[in-house]
């Protein structure tokens, strides 16, 4: 079993998010987490590693796994209900070893239920078979910024739709509010979708109803791709009404999820999700939200990764803007009345990451050979997948990855949503798109 | 002439918030300089006056006249037009003390002409035959807020009310906003007027239609005084439709105004009075403003006179609310929402001063042999001016006003309109008006 189906089984065995399978994935490597869960109980090297000095995540947020609750994404983790692994009892007292040593028990045992029935090549081909692709740490369209929720870091993503995630990410804005909106607040949205796009800023947010579904309806009448993370599998339409704007989010944007096809979404899994459309996205902005809102959660996720955030003021009279005014009087967001100040607020920070995308053009001549290879089998027209390429190419399939990378960095080809294909105005930048 | 008589006059010959007579006064005494108007030409050491250390008017904001446009006391008298001499030809090259002297020149030229048909007599007999009264710095009742204003502090006040300024101002909020306010600008600023009046919080405001109106009305639903500053004379009901709202805010509040009695208001006067608003109250909340509003210059007085800023945020889509989420995202003014808020904001920074009203009760018997007999002169009923009751206790009036002061702010008697009478309840805390 290769990294990629290893990973494609910890979607199915481990809620998303958790802290505790990250901690092991990110020691040991998704492939030997997989062997250790299906050999039965934890071995006590196990809790040495998860105590000890466990720096080598690479991931800013992350940190010791031992006491649960101590990091931000671990409680985001836990806090959502699936993730955690304390809920049994014991495992109280005890000295920080033995509680963790205990939570590791319970967590294999539920590990291995859970990996008994799974079957990670048939996900996988069910999943190609759709048309959605999956994306693990290291691809070429992995965005990286989501290495910064650390142990929270998702295992892997399907991605279904003809944007390239991570380089539609660069210049991104999340979009987030309430699912009861307000007339206003959806007109809001929407104005700030049409805007952002129609700046060449992408809008990340989520599939439901009121904000998020205004957002991509805005977002979809500008030129920009727009991104919706999901809490189901990219192929379930939850809500089903959305059905018609997931399929129109394809054809402009890309579907995000972090959960297997198939898969319906739990209220603990909006919650974790929303740390996704903070970690993908420069900044986040709260179109519209109550102090109660689900909405609140991704802010204070976008605050603890570091991002930006805004928040759209409203009539004092509305709890629906509530929210978005408590946390503009805490200062912890930024007024924000008009799509171009939710990208001052967002550009500003990271200028340099947008000026990454206008990069100088490299000639076709300068190419390395194996990447000119590669250039030479990508279709103009369809699309082919990047194990197609790597056979036409007569390179490896990481090469191949690493050189299509380049080549849609460089503006040459292009995602779709059968793999890739040649841009049809050439070498430019791809932000224009 | 004494001194009330002599700002009764400088009210007709100077504009208010004149800083060039303002520092002449600071420097000389009302009086004096009353005397050197009608002399003709300033000498020439009125101009070292001005240039030299001018640092004994005790106005935080004072500082020396010379350079117009340097401090934004100077800066907001001459604005307004009404108070600057530098308008007219010459002047603009030369030192510093040509140019002081070309501005003093034409400055007496035009406070001469106007000193010609002034008759103070006449305007103090008129003002206090409609009911209203003078007062001076000094006097009881004086708010020593306003000396915050320095070289722009008023002459004098017209009072109109029964409601003492001074106390009534101690726990306030200014409410400002547009004439032209939407509905839900209106609504807002009822709401804030109600909820800060019936937590016993003086609001302060204008006279105008819009913010202002809609504010007084609150205020008056609740059961604190209401201080409504004009740019016409506090006999002038300016709009004529606000007349009722008046005789109602003289009845439960106060009707401030710097301006001589009979005078109409003038564009310039509109803006120039802000500056008593945002002096008088203890903070600003800007409830519903266009960018252009001249609301604005409020907020800006307020800033610069160290008080706290506040305003209330509206839909991103109303025009009228975008000067609000502009100094909110300067970060010149916290996002206000609702009255309580406002008093937080607001009480924060003085909480000194409001306990100033919650003093310890003097009891009678420890009063002073001459505040002793000044108090019992004090009418139950009706209402005895200060002339009277000081002939009435055979003190000298200097001694009648700072024993009426002592009383008022130990809580034995209170202002109406026809002078001092006794507190129904005795002695205790006038914050509970």
């Amino acid at each position: 079993m290769n990294d990629r189906l290893a990973r494609i089984a910890l979607m199915r065995l481990a809620e998303p998010g958790d802290a505790l399978m990250g901690g092991l994935v990110a020691s040991l490597g998704a492939q030997a987490v997989v062997e250790r869960v299906r050999a039965g109980r934890p071995d006590p090297a196990l809790v040495r590693l998860l105590t000890g000095s466990a720096g080598d995540d690479g991931g800013g947020a992350g940190g010791s796994v031992g006491d649960g609750g101590a990091d931000e994404n671990d409680r985001a983790g836990r806090g959502a209900g699936g993730g955690g692994h304390d809920a049994g009892g014991g495992g109280a007292g005890g000295s920080r070893e033995e509680r963790i040593a205990g939570r590791l028990r319970r967590a294999f045992a539920s590990w291995s239920a859970r990996l008994e029935p799974a079957d990670p090549r048939r996900d996988l081909a069910e999943g190609e078979r759709n048309g959605a692709r999956l994306v693990i740490p290291g691809d070429p369209e992995w965005p990286t910024q989501l290495d910064d929720l650390g142990r929270a870091r998702p295992y892997a993503l399907w991605l279904h739709g003809d944007a390239d995630l991570r380089f539609s990410c660069l210049r991104s804005v999340a979009l987030v509010g309430s699912r009861a909106a307000t007339p206003y607040g959806a007109h809001v949205a929407a104005e700030f979708g049409a805007g952002l796009s129609g700046r060449g800023w992408t809008v990340v947010s989520g599939g439901a109803y009121g904000v998020d579904g205004a957002a991509h309806r805005g977002a979809l009448a500008g030129g920009a791709p727009t991104v919706a993370v999901l809490a189901c599998g990219v192929d379930v339409a939850y809500p089903s009404a959305h059905h018609q704007l997931f399929t129109a989010v394809r054809a402009h944007g890309v579907l995000v999820s972090e959960c297997p096809t198939g898969s319906y979404p739990t209220r603990p899994r909006f919650l974790i999700r929303n740390r996704l459309i903070a970690a993908l996205s420069r900044g986040t902005v709260v179109v519209e939200a109550a102090v109660r809102s689900g909405a609140l959660s991704t802010a204070r996720h976008a605050l603890s990764l570091n991002r930006v955030l805004g928040a759209v003021p409203g009539p004092v009279t509305s709890e629906t803007s509530a929210g978005c005014h408590r946390l503009i009087r805490q200062g912890a967001a930024v007024c924000v009345t008009t799509p171009e100040e939710a990208i001052e607020l967002t550009g500003a920070l990271g200028a340099d990451l947008a000026r990454e995308s206008h990069g100088p053009v490299l000639p076709r001549d300068e190419l390395e050979p194996e990447t000119r290879r590669v250039l030479e089998t990508v279709p103009a027209r369809g699309g082919a997948g990047p194990a197609a390429i790597a056979v036409a190419a007569g390179v490896g399939m990481d090469t191949a990855l690493a050189c299509l990378g380049g080549l849609a960095a460089a503006g040459y080809i292009e995602r779709v949503s059968r793999g890739w294909r040649l841009r049809p105005e050439g070498p430019r930048s791809p932000s224009g798109r």
